[in-house]
């Protein structure tokens, strides 16, 4: 593969994590088809990364990790899961996204966070600490922290599409912090999965990415010590210097649709090779595009990785201008790998012909799997409009998703 | 509906059927969930339909059925149904094209044939008579008609995606008929499911379409009557009348996809509709191009139908010309209509957002049916392009399908 | 060409229509280029219009015109035209517009309304009266009556994109009307060239559409007598009912896309059959897709001419309700056809090649005209979004172009 | 602009020319309008250029030079004179893409070859010498040289489309080579303006484009000297090797797009952004897929580019192999933006309005312009369809388009 086209690490710590899933490869791959007909998690893969150290992939080295920091490094490390199963990339994401932050938090946090990300992280690289991220509301109930009356904590509600859930440790739960003559807040809890009141439900049966884990949460009073929850913003602060957070923490997902699409393409022409016949025009005018537009797609993701590592090592500028300098093309390539995403599996589709319509066919897997990137955070193709629209039209708005959600739930 | 959009039949006998119809969408949309999780043909539906006359529907009135003959009536009443599910019209189209085609060699065939077509009729009309037809080789065996000996014929091969079996009473199987010394023809006969050698396998697991009632069949030295052979062309003939026959079989499919692509509307626009803010610039945006591309989706089917309808009753020209005027509008209308109710599918899942995505919702099941369009006879994208191109550009080309794969696989 | 694809006309005067400009057609497009380069209105042209009876195709037979009354044969005369010269279509179109609103006016019409109705088109159809309209102000000056404080008014202001202005004897210009004390409402004031105060400006200078004749016109307290005065709604009266004859004022444009679309086709099918190799694949991939987009175009532009022409002639229902559903399928096949005659073009420059890309070369012309439905009242794609999704999601508007403006304009 | 965007130059003397070119920017743009109209080439500013050693950008600083050899940069440099005026940018283009083959041929050339390229580009650096390609034979003549009997050779035939010619000092020319009893094989000829035979026609008139000074050449018996011929390959060798140099030759064309496109981009958010009234929802969708489409061109151009420095530097592996890696990608890309510039203009358009249907708004000429991409060797559309899907699906081929097109020119 080029350069340039998340084929290839760009640091020495990029390329061990890379050596350390591609031997997981082939197994994945071959289990692909089974957990994602019954909407299994695929624990046994899970196990084996826990094993090799991959899920302490982007735990920092000094705390025992592999150290990878690069995302445009971590992208290609999920591109080449997703080419075999992108349920298991996707999941995989979810460890690698908090190993990230946690870091990020461990460099430049208050003494107590720094104290808590390094404990996260230690335990991520030494004692097989899973991490799952709840970011999502049910659409029944709004997370909140109510104090304890003792210092404490207690957290309520229901998070929906949790993933990795299955085999998670703790939960990172984004919430309300609601304190009786105070603003209500945004925070971000840490919580033991054997916390009382803490309830997995069973896994959730999607269109696609069946296999990913994503589970709903359901809280009912659990205790949360007071070190274990990360404080946030005011709801609807319009503070944009949040946007680097998130961009870290979900760019690099564009990494698993490149990888989607590249198995569709292989697929396609492997078929279309395989035939005895001339390829008809139609075969070739569509192997041309999703040729381009595969290599548009990568190319676009891999501009949106390079900037964010830029901007993701560089503190010195105003924070709220880097926010929106990280998330505006991160957002512009989620649009672009999205839309390219699809039209490159469509196009393979039509190239195999009806074998391809097989439940048990990979590209019937993948063309289920493909639109779960017009749903991931931050943001919809809705939301991105607005901001993409206002950053250029120069329109106010709360950019930070959370909070925007917050708001827009509150008002109802 | 505005007319002109498949919403309203244009004779009376259309009207008939639509209101017998009607009476069964709500329970066939009730259904339509559970049949298609577990792959499962409805087969109450298709007895409630046998029982109300609606399998007769396009059965000649003289006969004893409905006696829709309007192509773009026989869309109209499929849109209602697959507006409810997708794969039960599907598989009701099955028995409506038989109906269709019957009454063509009934009213213009030779004596033999006339008599085979009645004696069909008849039972479609008063006997629950369900014949499939059976168009496609499984690629590991191609379909064959030798002598018995005796004057009548032996059957063997096997034939795949055959929707509607699970019911079928009786297969019209394309095939090929091979006596020593002569050329190679093609043929169909007609077989009784209860005939010795004839096997019904499983039903087929697809990505959509899943409660069509898809099999596929084997047959070994099944017996066939003389009489019930229908002569065919010879192979590679570039024979271009055939093309009429093949348009009227499989045309008012283009009806399903335009009520898949309103059964997404509607979703889409009753979940819009109920969110209490105002509706985001993505949305309208969105919706404005559904309600265009849903509109034109409509009119080019409806074009392309009334354009059928005027020369099927007409066989006062050259008949190879008649049949490529009659297939040309067809494929260009099917190339429009898949593209734009997969568009519309699409655009809805966006509109409503990631609920859209769970495996229960139903705009992911009419995502999965949406694409079926693409792969369904005559032509595929890959061969439409071939024919279309090549009537613009003067090419000559086997037009017929069955005989340009005929020969296709008997090349290799 | 196949039925419903605004290649034949409907009625008998419509055919009669269509026999009168075919006479022209050829003359037409050999002047085409020359035209265009200079931006210069075909007056010859127009002078045998007007000889030939085809400036009074529009007026009713009984005051001495063709009477083509039906939307669709409008739009397939303007089509044949606009197959040789898009730019002559459009002027055409402006004229044919005044018939068939006029005649509306006179049938339906208060006694005075009917009378300068009946005086107008009898003008159109034996003295050369050629009428044009006037809607859209310059953004320099909003056009308005005045009390002249003798009973009449006076009219002032600039209207811009005045199509067919150079041989215009009379212009129906779309004005406000103030009266002190009273609220702004909108009106219509027929004004004769030879007015005082009436200046034509030299001819615009367009990207494409150069030849049609399209002008600024300014008005100095032009004297117009009260019986030549229209009364129109107040302004921002939601008032649905105007959609009607705005609808049937604009819609018969559709045809001049399709002309422009079938145009390229024919050069572009015309050059690849020329070549002595057999089309390269992206050519017959791209002749596949101009055959089934141009169908595509001409079938949902015929399927909104059959609904305009249905309700035309309908007044029996809720007045408001017929305008909507005048203008929404209206809006509807805009936007396709809009979309559609560029992407024809576009795929027609590619096939021909560099060639194409010659100033002389009439594909060079067709690229530029084919943009100009994009801006065609009503509406354009941005208000068509606003309507479009206020329809589907039930959102209260305006839609009313000439007076949403009017108010927008007030309002800065 | 975020980086690898064709925003800033990645190399000390990329930043140096941009540097230069800047200081022109402003009297480009103010001229460009005039230019376009009257199809006129801007002398004046390539005065300029002559005079601040702008037409040296890419001659080796040790040949007195500013020595830019990154493609990459030379794109940059091409976008921000785009941005200004394409067609100057177009024109430039040529210069600087001599410079670039030159060098090429200086560093790795035969010495006969090495002292031609030395001495033609210490003329650029200090002598104003203005060197154009002359590729693409037209259509009525195939350019040839024949021995002069005397160890020179004679050059007759016509070239088109050759742009910068209006100041041009030499021509290469692209010519076979036919010498009695050996085959037919491809050169590149020098020649100076002032030699006896050769006429350089009047300034093409394009549809955009139009003030690149494009003309075509004739040439009748025109002497060249042995030593001004460079020798290439065998019609149809199928050597791709001499995709490389074509691909240096023309790839950094994709920074003229991006130009383009963010000029368009720039009016139609300035547009926007002066409306009074809060932009509606269709604006906000537009211009969020203007910033995205935008971002994805000049992402996938950069990544091309980017590849294309790389291997352009890098001669240690298999010559044929880095050919096909340096224009795989580039085709891909160009497909790209070629599309998503088309796309961004036409969106600016309809953002826009009205206006930018007149001819003299800055869009309209954008609007012509952009479509010169589709048009530019190496490759058109169709001819990439064959090489991208060749490639993909292992399909032998002439690749290199000189050959190919000699060869099917010969063949009829």
């Amino acid at each position: 593969m080029p350069a340039g086209q998340l084929g290839t690490p760009l640091t020495p710590n990029g390329r061990a994590l890379l050596t350390l899933v591609e031997q997981d490869v082939a197994l994945i791959r071959d289990g692909a088809a089974a957990h994602d007909r019954f909407g299994e998690f695929p624990v046994e893969t899970f196990e084996r990364f826990l094993d090799d150290g991959v899920m302490a992939g982007t735990v920092p080295a000094e705390l025992g990790g592999t150290g990878v920091s690069c995302l445009a490094d971590v992208a290609t490390v999920l591109a080449a899961v997703a080419e075999a199963d992108a349920s298991t990339a996707l999941a995989l994401h979810v460890q690698f996204s908090r190993g990230l932050t946690f870091a990020y938090e461990w460099r430049h946090g208050s003494p107590p966070v720094r104290a808590l990300a390094e404990r996260l992280l230690r335990g991520m690289a030494s004692s097989r600490l899973v991490v799952c991220g709840a970011a999502k509301d049910h659409h029944t109930a709004v997370t909140r922290l109510t104090p304890d009356g003792d210092g404490g904590w207690l957290l309520s509600g229901r998070k929906t599409l949790v993933t990795l859930a299955p085999i998670a440790t703790h939960f990172l739960v984004h919430t309300q912090k609601a304190v009786e003559g105070e603003p209500v807040t945004l925070a971000a809890a840490v919580i033991d999965r054997s916390s009382p009141g803490l309830t997995v439900l069973p896994e959730w049966d999607g269109l696609g990415m069946r296999a990913s884990g994503t589970c709903d949460i359901v809280f009912e009073d659990c205790p949360i010590a007071a070190e274990d929850v990360l404080q946030r913003e005011v709801i609807g602060a319009h503070s944009d210097r949040t946007l680097a957070g998130q961009t870290v923490s979900s760019i690099t997902m564009l990494g698993i649709y490149a990888g989607v699409a590249r198995a569709a393409r292989d697929i396609a022409v492997a078929a279309a090779t395989r035939r005895p016949t001339a390829p008809p025009a139609a075969v070739r005018a569509l192997v041309a595009d999703i040729e381009a537009n595969l290599y548009t797609l990568q190319s676009t993701a891999a501009a949106a990785l390079a900037n964010a590592d830029e901007l993701n090592n560089d503190l010195s500028g105003d924070l709220d201008e880097r926010g929106r300098r990280m998330m505006a093309p991160f957002q512009c390539a989620k649009l672009a790998v999205n839309r390219l995403a699809r039209s490159v599996v469509n196009d393979c589709l039509t190239v195999v012909g009806g074998a391809a319509y097989g439940a048990a066919h990979p590209l019937s897997r993948l063309y289920r799997d493909v639109s779960a990137g017009w749903f991931m955070q931050p943001y919809t193709y809705v939301d991105a409009v607005d901001f993409l629209s206002g950053q250029a039209l120069g329109i106010d708005r709360d950019n930070n998703y959370l909070s925007y959600r917050a708001n827009t739930a509150a008002a109802h």
